[in-house]
């Protein structure tokens, strides 16, 4: 099995250096390569993803990013920006389900904004569509309209083929869970969010059995993450509702620094796995990132797309045991470095 | 002057009674009418918002609402639906900046989700353009595309004039205040986020003056609100945008139930407030709820569009000092009913 490392710009190299070393301890038989992406490939090819390193992605058994962007890439134009590189990588690999967890480390409590009785124990699953919506709907632009008015736009659009994958996938993992999903989106003024609902409650009529389905429109969802988030399992929610809500979500359990992400496509091909945070360029090159967030973007890499569930227990159950001995970065107010915090998981192992 | 009360729906009519009453003694001389809209609007004469109601809407000096929508009118078809009324009000009235602040009553510190230190002293305001955006772009609809796929699609567009007018309220408004603004978009993923970015950022070097602009991405903001809402002061978002952030910062300071929205058109016209809660279809018709949130909307009226700040300043240290003493709707953790909590702050005025 293969391993691509797309270490990408910012704190990415050191998070995924990180990463790297528990790989080689749990799974030593997995090649590791690497390749660039975001500006460190525009830097070197003058796009943010060649089609060798996309070509590369796909005949790797799982991609692990670290993270793109930075203040050196904002001025380019468009297409040359980082972030494109990753929406290539996730439109190129046709990665269209997008995991977020949100689960609170005992050990963490803490350092959430919220009281403890709100956040302890929680642990709840996003399930995001990632390659479609308004992120690439036509037609989209800058431009002057018939009366000379300048203007941008861009198109939300879903069709049911894209919908029907994603709640599957949703469905799927509530039915490995508590077997609840609640559908997110704004039915109430958009018509890409009434056909989104429709929908998804017709798919649950054919094959939702053993799953719960609920709805909830997407501003009481932001809502009712702050509220009560416990009593969510599976949220469903489209790409640009998704985005906000795991943001929202991540934060909540004390730091961004702390939360994996994992995008899959269809079964037997690649799954795209990177920390919820970004590059970091704050604090990049000091050796202060937390690399928590990647560690645990390889443990979903393990168990979703290697096969290796068991490699994958052992790292989350070093990242919590190594939480509870204190073992802490200064975003969760400690004062490790990333290499110091990724030696005290090592010794967890 | 007039102020035309709509009611609506739910708890509509019984928040909007404790407005009036409170009305009625800050502001005597004037003249208060009433008409319906949303569900109540359907039931009496099969459309949500009538051309005659709208009419006076037009002709008042403030309109105050209660909320619309329920489970009785989510069936039928969806121009019949009652949050159509809210948006033909809306959009009739050309009431483009709604103003949803979020402040922390020091009573209500530990009703929050967040801890004391997090949101003690929280006093922000987000400013969101209210009759553009994915919420009234077209084309929009349901059907099946030239390949026969099915699918739903908005569009979500802004043209250069709609965001110079709600910039330049945000900009007013902050100048009254901190005089900082953070302008939220997803420049990185939409054309219309970018085009927003860059007209609200040259509009800044024309008009700007005493104001300190940043951005911020929209997903960021969403956690930012939960990490560190202090750090805002005049938040500018576009409708959708807006719609979900609002909705989030209300929820941080303890309870929906609290807070008002203001929404204002071109100088002279009649402004429309409302609670930023709904209907509240679960609790309608038993005097359970919190008559705070369109209290504060009247306050909201009286210094926005009735010119009458003391009036204003009256009634907003009559809901604190209520507060303060104890009295607590439902929502709020006491047992106190709408009555009984309007009662409370009459006392104090
Ligand atoms: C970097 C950006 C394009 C991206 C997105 O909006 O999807 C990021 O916010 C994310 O959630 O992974
Ligand atoms: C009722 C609904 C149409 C409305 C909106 O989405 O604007 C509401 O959520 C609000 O924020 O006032």
């Amino acid at each position: 099995q293969t391993l691509l490392l797309l270490p990408g710009d910012g704190i990415g190299p050191e998070v995924t250096a990180a990463a790297q070393r528990i790989a080689e301890l749990v799974a030593p038989d997995v090649t590791i390569e690497s390749a660039l992406v975001g500006g460190a490939a525009i830097d070197a090819s003058d796009v943010p993803l060649t089609d060798e390193t996309l070509d590369r992605a796909k005949r790797a058994d799982a991609v692990l990013l670290g993270a793109v962007g930075g203040p050196k890439w904002a001025d380019v134009d468009r297409d040359k920006r980082p972030e494109m590189g990753l929406l290539g990588l996730r439109k190129g690999l046709d990665v269209f389900a997008n995991l977020r967890p949100a689960y609170c480390f005992e050990a963490l409590v803490d350092a959430s904004s919220l009281k403890r009785e709100r956040i302890e124990g929680l642990d709840l699953m996003i399930v995001r569509e990632l390659t479609s919506g308004v992120y690439f709907g036509q037609p989209r632009g800058i431009d002057t309209d018939e009366n000379g008015v300048r203007r941008g736009y861009d198109t939300s659009v879903y069709t049911a083929p894209e919908i029907e994958r994603v709640t599957r996938v949703a469905f799927e993992i509530a039915r490995g869970r508590d077997g609840r999903v609640c559908s997110v989106e704004k039915s109430n003024v958009m018509e890409s969010g009434l056909f989104w609902r429709q929908e998804v409650t017709a798919l649950h009529k054919t094959f939702g059995e053993g799953v719960e389905l609920s709805h909830m429109l997407a501003d009481a969802c932001a809502m009712e993450l702050v509220r009560n988030p416990k009593q969510f399992d599976v949220i469903l929610a489209d790409n640009l509702f998704g985005d906000l809500l795991s943001d929202e979500a991540a934060m909540l359990t004390g730091s961004i620094g702390m939360l994996p992400s994992a995008s899959l496509g269809i079964e037997g091909t690649p799954g795209l796995f990177e920390p919820v945070h970004g590059s970091a360029p704050d604090i990049a090159g000091q050796g202060l990132a937390n690399p928590c967030a990647a560690i645990l973007s390889l443990e979903m890499a393990l168990r979703w797309s290697l096969g290796r569930p068991d490699a994958a227990d052992r790292v989350m159950k070093a990242v919590a045991d190594a939480l509870k001995s204190g073992a802490k970065t200064r975003d969760l107010g400690g004062d490790m470095s990333t290499t110091a915090m990724t030696d005290a998981i090592i010794d967890c192992l």
